[in-house]
């Protein structure tokens, strides 16, 4: 951690700060330039509980992290990618994952027969909401249990592993009995009580980036699931707010890139939620390919018109089945298979 | 709702989605002008399960709704102001509320000082948190039962009305044995089990805005609370995530008055998140009160370089006593009480 | 163009924004819903000077619009795709344009080697700006008119076409000179003088997006171009200004298919100015590509830890080589040819 | 400057930059830290051509900046505040300045009668467009120098001085004939030519942020003018652009005193742009001044449902008369006079 003072800081806030730093349990190190003075601080700045403090002490313009703030996650910690390997699906080690689905389970029918679509078109995961976080309270709160039951069927069927979103810590032995990998959505990115529960599940964790969260914030989430044990975390860019007003979020697919570079969990993206909207989604199907992305998470519906949710980002069984032509030319171009 | 059809719409995409409209409960009219057709559907569109589905209609550029999607939230539902009155704290009715207290609570000692300091210089109650949502696991995660034993000491002593935040529905029975109001923090803002939750206790509920949630999202989000029976509620704007680097959250007053035009709750501003710079702090809470603010949220502590979180943005007790100074002059000019 | 009326609106109310609609030359149709009034204006809303000032009348709510701002640039205008064809580049119809070489023209040494590198690498056009906009007064301005004159002698060594940019009107006859391509950087985009004078020349012109500019002022700002007469525009994609912080910009790819629905003009995307980080690059141009852009523009430079602009954001002629490689085969699978 | 280099650079990497530091000019100074090597680079990186390109050598991390890339505009060069004197407009020692008027000038009855009214209400400077810069080539471009002559005439007649505004190099010598202050609006705000003009001018400059512009941006290009010589620069806060849609830009107040703390030019905020909506202005004027603003900029219309530009954001004169009352309320307890 970098200190830097003020340009007006007296010897004494500079004597005061060294002596912060040392309470702190780090080494400083006071390097006096041109205009200002800097203390360098050295030593594990994240054991310090609380290095954000020193910025409100006396003549200190601002403070510089140095080191990031999560640990297990990192590529420094684990060199080696990690693999999600889980029924039919697998993401990483030269496998894209492609886990397609409609937003809501809505009927045995309805999953049933995506599931059948999409397999045929070669997605290798289904995906699907029982447990649903709306908005509004006046929208559709999905089945619940029952929405589970088809999804079970809908694997039986298909033999395709099951995705789908957790909302509670109360609900994760409930929905672990039926999902293959449990999602925790963007909204809750931040539950930490739902994070810690998961990170003691043994099931697979899909991990979605909050609409504000920022990288860093993201690999603390995943942190602590990681802390709790459970090592099988994939991290989904499913999109950012922005002033862009022509998508519902902007997909920013450069952080497939920078995220591989910092974490060695395989990156998964949704162009449905990433850009909200049916013509935009195949295109950004093979952007996200060809970014290097390790898997796709995206909606598929019977009728998106009747859709209970999502309708206007999801994919007929005809346009995805189209989209996955594109896809597989971009994947055989990348040198990974679906 | 207005659907926009495309340039090219065919004459049967328009019939088509006339019958959608149909179906979905609302009158159609079609309005053929020199360009596009557009179709206006008349009714309670908030009833209608999912009018986005139409969005990925044949022919269909658009789909912009009319009404707002709340209800029990909106001005229109209900004209007269909600005023909140809970021991200490009165918000509303010509008076401001003033919470204030450290973001942690890390002794009797620290709480019950500060307390005292605060009433002093002429706080209405006293925030502090025993259960810390932080986004490292690595972080102080909070004292929970012993934080909120001190945070009821606190209040004997000095009959401040006592604010926390609570985390997770199984924990509210506990934290509203000791609080007088349970804050939604703003990581939870769509964490919509602690909603419902909360919508069932008789205690005043303090809602944040999430960083990137829309107006509109918040305004749902009491929705949730309303709607569960809990009519105590009060809006907090504490800054939403935007470009800029120089404070920690960007803090938009705007939304000061233009909720106020939209809604009957309280508005309360949080000049401590913010800005995250105890600098700003003190101007930002006189601007809030100047933007007709119903209450302030913000953090002091004993000693900030020592705070356990949030030093960075934290008063001490005689930055606190200045800024009281600054308030009562400009809450005098606005003709409320604090 | 929609108005929503107030649900408290008064019947005079609505009867005054009916004639300020018929004084716009609009016909008013007037829908009154179970809870508000709407009037829907019919006519081109375009040629009504100032329809937002309808927003300002008693018991309105809001104004929505129902057609874009834009004419020439739309593809309701002109159907068939523009393509781009000068020298060595074309973009559209199949072809994909590759603009490479260094921000700032520093030697005539350095854009020499460059030009041949990037040619042996198959890049089709060269770019290199002469006239530098920079944040700062202190930071390198530019060779100049020196600075063409090497362009030029590159081009005559490789046959490479020239894009650089100009900045202000008194310098386009300067500029056109040397250029093949003109370029307006994101700076300007809005620099509707400057606009109005490239409207005015034959040469054909790359228009940057600015940092914050929506895709509807980016059309409207080729609209000043295309209004003045030049057909030849291209439009570029270079990153957004959001809260990210590990991007220098944000790369919102998703407006490459969006755009593409809206207009006729060809898209360029700019993985370096949309990522600034040198190893985010190549997976950036890759992704371009798969989501249906027409052309990329890149920096490339022979010694970026020397470069006098936007070294960190710069490829060497190895890795522009190996970057190259990986968007061959992605444009292959995409059926366009570099 | 601080290199922080990555945790597996080699040896050959940290000599390779202590080299690059020293070939800047700077003073290399090795930090050898448990997990990383940081390098603090001591001396005036500002004179360092470019040390951003650091960030592209071997084995490096980040580039951590530790001076503000200004000079002239700085605190640290200046520290007393630079106060605004121009016929009736002071702005700084203790005098807000209150600048108002149309958007655009529209007609010498227009702007005499709202220069009359506002002066009549407080205001002691008129602002309005003669040449504007407008989104759309199909909206009112203003009346160029006619506008000016009738600005001349509102001045003569009322003695309040005139804001306005200045959008090429080559007009400023015909504006400043007839203006008190040019402003440079913010789509210009990176126009460096017009920056540079404006800096040889001896007329004091409104210099407006732009909407995605970061304040050391502002402050970069306030540093332009300041070094053609002008020293009379108001920087100017009109919004930026975020992801809320219910307000036209988002007005950050906290900008007020962080650029207070950081340079001595007078800060000016624009509630009209700031907000975009009518019914929001009042609060945002009493809240900038609150904030501790050194001065307003608004727009007043006489009838602004007939405006030519900019009508959904201007004041009526009664409007304005009452915004007045409440903001000279506000100024009293902020111990400033308007």
């Amino acid at each position: 951690m970098i200190v830097v003072m003020r340009r007006d800081a007296k010897e004494q806030d500079i004597e005061h700060m060294i002596e912060q730093v040392q309470s702190l349990g780090l080494k400083p190190h006071v390097l006096r330039g041109t205009e200002r003075t800097v203390i360098a601080a050295i030593g594990d700045e994240r054991a310090a509980a609380s290095v954000g403090v020193l910025e409100s002490g006396p003549g200190v313009d601002e403070v510089l992290p140095v080191l990031a703030p999560y640990k297990l996650a990192s590529v420094e910690t684990k060199s080696e990618k990690t693999v999600i390997r889980v029924g039919s699906l697998t993401i990483g080690n030269g496998r894209l994952g492609v886990i397609a689905g409609p937003c809501s389970v809505e009927s045995e029918e309805q999953i049933v027969s995506t599931a059948r679509a999409i397999k045929a078109s070669g997605a290798t995961a289904l995906r699907g909401g029982a447990f649903k976080p709306r908005t509004s309270p006046y929208s559709f709160q999905g089945l619940k249990e029952k929405g589970l039951q088809m999804l079970a069927i809908a694997r039986e069927e298909t033999g395709l592993a099951v995705v789908t979103e957790v909302v509670a810590a109360e609900d994760i032995e409930l929905v672990a009995e039926y999902a293959d990998v449990l999602q925790i959505g963007a909204r809750n990115m931040q539950n930490y009580r739902l994070l810690e529960a998961v990170g003691r599940s043994p099931c697979p964790v899909l991990l979605k980036r909050g609409p504000s969260a920022t990288v860093d914030e993201l690999l603390l989430a995943a942190e602590y699931i990681l802390d709790g044990g459970n090592q099988q975390v994939m991290l989904c860019e499913r999109g950012i707010r922005t002033f862009e007003a022509h998508t519902r979020f902007t997909l920013p697919l450069a952080t497939v890139p920078y995220l591989q570079g910092k974490t060695h969990l395989p990156i998964v993206v949704d162009p449905s939620h990433g850009t909200g909207h049916t013509p935009l989604v195949p295109a950004m199907c093979r952007a996200a390919i060809a970014a290097g992305a390790d898997g796709l998470i995206l909606e598929v519906h019977p009728n998106p018109e009747k859709a209970l949710s999502d309708g206007y980002q999801s994919l007929t069984f005809a346009q995805f089945e189209e989209t996955m032509k594109g896809c597989r030319r971009v994947a055989d171009a990348m040198d990974v298979k679906i």
